[in-house]
């Protein structure tokens, strides 16, 4: 699991072991926020990415896809492997705002059961994806199409906005964001996720009741010994 | 009133003198570019700063809080600061795009009468405060935490996206941008810009029935003085 | 045509040639990414171009002004030089995101006939523009006024976002960007464009159905010539 | 003279019009601000273009190349056209930094008279390029290399950085960026610039003596009656 | 001290309280991240804010200057406000990058005495600007000129580059950033930031040494009581 | 090898596999640009990417570190695992532009036989680090300091500036760019690289001579054959 090197460009790899099924679906209801603190704070891609219709809530298992600036050859390559609830996850081996993908591309994702889009460039047909119902995380919004050149790959380990994202790993994206979570912790970030979202309601019941979080979480004292003064 | 230098780290000012409250309505109606011409084209936050969910219009008194990249801690501490009508402004002493802020912290918001928050870093769980129809100003959406470390202040003057923020300064942010209304000056302020407003009206409706600004305006004159000419 | 220099500042041309009416109309239907493709991949706008508000679709014939930044004089000029069915484009000679248009010149546009206004700076009043129906594609939105000092000039080949544009040039905006189709191209332009959207409903049938696009353009050759392979 | 559509790509045009070459070098000795400011402050690129190394003072005439996204097959075409004195002039169809020229460039430029590069995307060899002393303006500097597949066009109008530059024009370029001047401006603007340059020396000298541009500008005046106090 | 509002626009300020001269010469020898840390690491102008050439030191006392976006008249009206060993502090109004001051203005204020120029804009002639050793410190560099048009302030309150900076401030610079003191602030800034000055010899010798941040700083037990783990 | 998670924050590989070190010398000469196209046009982190003084070239293996936004803490861990020869790679969290390195931590490095630190973030006392000889590449320069509150971990893959970068990788950096060599590929890409190099020299003398790359490469059928059209 390695940068891409000479011996990885070119390359399908047809069989990747997805995370767990139901660990999926978990990390699907619980959102971006939570998985990504469920982790430690980490496995976020960059906030630049941004959904391009609001309120879409999505899980799925990557299908990875490495492609050059202004070339959507091996996104056809791609949607070979998508299998129901992956969501294909897309890096450049350049900065590049070039439209991708459109609503033809879409059809054919949604007829192999893709959730979903991530990539690290830019899509078009916008008004249309929303219309389809296709969710779409990307970095820019471009009519600019692109050509149909060069080689990358497919399902290799790649780096999207700024994230390490291997085949098979869950995605999670909602308006805050997209988180990855490694494939064999997909179980275990759903379980400590889950126990964060449950202690929640509780805090939320309180805080609305107008206690106030310097209490709830005892916060006073630190507060105190950190130095912090009132002053009229 | 100056820079915050190190005996105004770690202080908490409670009472702050706030702008007259009729003058806080009056200035919300007027939204942000009024009012902004109305003080002589200055008094705006830069326009990164954008609003999480379209179309809201606020406008509220200032309580103002000094945050460290990454670290929310002083959060909870301004939160026992917001008196109903406020709206919380935080400066980050450098530049980031964390999520400061999620639907924890404005459910506590909103219990204390806070109607907004303008935040020079990033925001999360924008779906749900979308749905608690708690505006937010910020210059990011991010889905990345923050721990609580690191002291800052609470009601000292503060720098946000480029314009001084004093507490019980008057905020008015609409889909336009945020404008800052110093506290003393809010009253002079509502009768101006209002008077520009009342102008307004005439304007348009003549707009509407083909009269041009050239005209309306009287700028046929100063245009040929400066020189335009006319070509086919 | 060529760089705008001493002796086009401070001009207006009131007569220009624009394309021809019904091509316009046929643009305005296939939208901004086929009518680019349609042209080679050429003749759009930069993708920091985004619409005010969503889902606007619109074509139109370029009326031009070169405006000074903070200085919005020369909207009032171009004003009078619109006719129905036109579409405003207004560069800047340097970057600048004041909010150079708000609702009475959006009032004063739409009374001469204006469809909409593509502007390489800011606009402001944004919620009552949504309202009005009066589509905007910008690079900011800023509640920042303008002053009426400095000569610009209308109707002179200007470039807009990275793209040039004479009068009387098609502009084709809707979700995806901006694109400018020469006026002496548009009826071929819109012929190309078409032939390209009718052979679209019968790809994306296929496509639903499960038929890939690597069988349906014949990639699978290609591909494996260039040297693809598949591993398990 | 228009944006390039289909039947402008994968064109080189043989024969163009170079500006006066007399006029070239008073334009060089004037350097980029002096030649801006004689056009009636028009005809810079933006000033995201840098020299990569300092020092250089350039005019040359320029010879156009319109490249793709991360593919500089078309600067072997341009090299060929280069005629002593020239500055070749790229832009990119899309946004790019990708390193598109390095020594082996260089040499075959050198070899053919080429006096510069200003380009719209990334260099690489830099440090070689400085010991050889061929200056580049360019957005920025990588590493990354190009591929040569897909045709663009030499020796048409080009947009680069923001000015529409054609083919003969002169390139005016210094530490303080790049100016065009249209071929059959050149004279005219020469002679401009140096009037503008010869008055410049009285001027340092008095202020130099410490006489106030206030004074010798005759300030004082327009000042007061714009409404300036002077407070203690 | 506010934000500038309609009664400070247009206002030149003569008489202003400079900083101890002795605590601003005892600044500049320790430089602006030294400076920054005494403060409480507080104070600092935004990171874009570069040198035009490299390896100058200096701090002086603020002019400080609000000018319009590409407007410099009030620059000519701070020359006569500038004192031997000022620096002028320039804020726009919004975001700009042309050339406000070149080698004529430079030559006047260093008749006037300025140490330095800090401008949140542009500047040109900057080969001459060296040549001349007249250092400064922009968020830019370009050929571009402004008009003298609009009426800005002298010596008010300005923001600049995300610092506040009263007239009369100690502005420290160097290759690292732009610092601001408060000028009631100089005389302790300066002790305590020699404190730190005079321990930093100690430690750098025992670093070169071989010693490790860890032993010296006793860093070893708080990171394992914070849960650092070794592993082979 | 994948993305950080829970476990592995707050740890520190002690033992890692440094790439072949006669291979890293040898990638040292070739320089990032020849080696990234030795790796297949992949390995480089992002443009942004800059040498804090120019003219370095450096080559080394990789001591990796991951921080948090505003804190150094894990540089003083790092320093212990650095081994003469060896590059520190410092990937952050988040993006940030505080300045986490000066010239206290270079001392000690350097005492520790490191040739350089990669950073994605921001560095100061810059002069000084010049006149050590220390090269630094980062994102920034700032004055601003860190703290030293939050765990990290050394040694563990990180991704910085967009690239994987594992333990013992090669790191080879100059005025061009970063480039990162996997430990495993490091001789076969030096082999590579060189026999790439070797060519260049007699390519350069041709082109010198007046040769073009045209007939050099054999362009003029695959360029006639894609539709190249000259005309006059």
């Amino acid at each position: 699991m390695t940068t891409p090197t000479m011996n990885q460009l070119g390359i399908v790899r047809r069989s990747i072991e997805r995370a767990d099924r139901a660990a999926v679906e978990r990390l699907q209801r619980l959102g971006s926020a939570t998985v990504h603190e469920a982790m430690g704070r980490v496995g976020l891609l960059k906030p630049y990415m941004r959904p391009i219709w609001p309120d879409a809530q999505v899980a799925g298992t990557a299908v990875t896809v490495l492609l050059h600036p202004g070339d959507n050859w091996m996104m056809h390559v791609a949607a070979e492997q998508i299998q129901p609830g992956d969501i294909v996850v897309a890096a450049i081996t350049a900065e590049c705002t070039d439209g991708y993908f459109g609503d033809l591309l879409a059809t054919s994702f949604m007829a192999r059961g893709a959730k979903a889009l991530v990539i690290d460039a830019g899509v078009r047909d916008v008004r249309i994806l929303k219309e389809m119902g296709f969710p779409v995380w990307s970095r820019a919004i471009s009519a600019k199409g692109t050509i149909k050149a060069t080689l990358g790959s497919v399902n290799i380990p790649v780096i999207c906005a700024g994230a390490l994202v291997n085949p098979g790993d869950v995605i999670v994206a909602d308006d805050d964001g997209v988180a990855v979570v490694p494939a064999a912790d997909a179980v275990r970030v759903a379980a400590v996720a889950q126990q964060r979202e449950d202690l929640e309601a509780d805090k939320r019941a309180k805080l609305a009741g107008g206690v106030l979080g310097l209490d709830m979480y005892g916060m006073r004292e630190p507060l105190a010994k950190a130095g912090l003064r009132y002053i009229d």
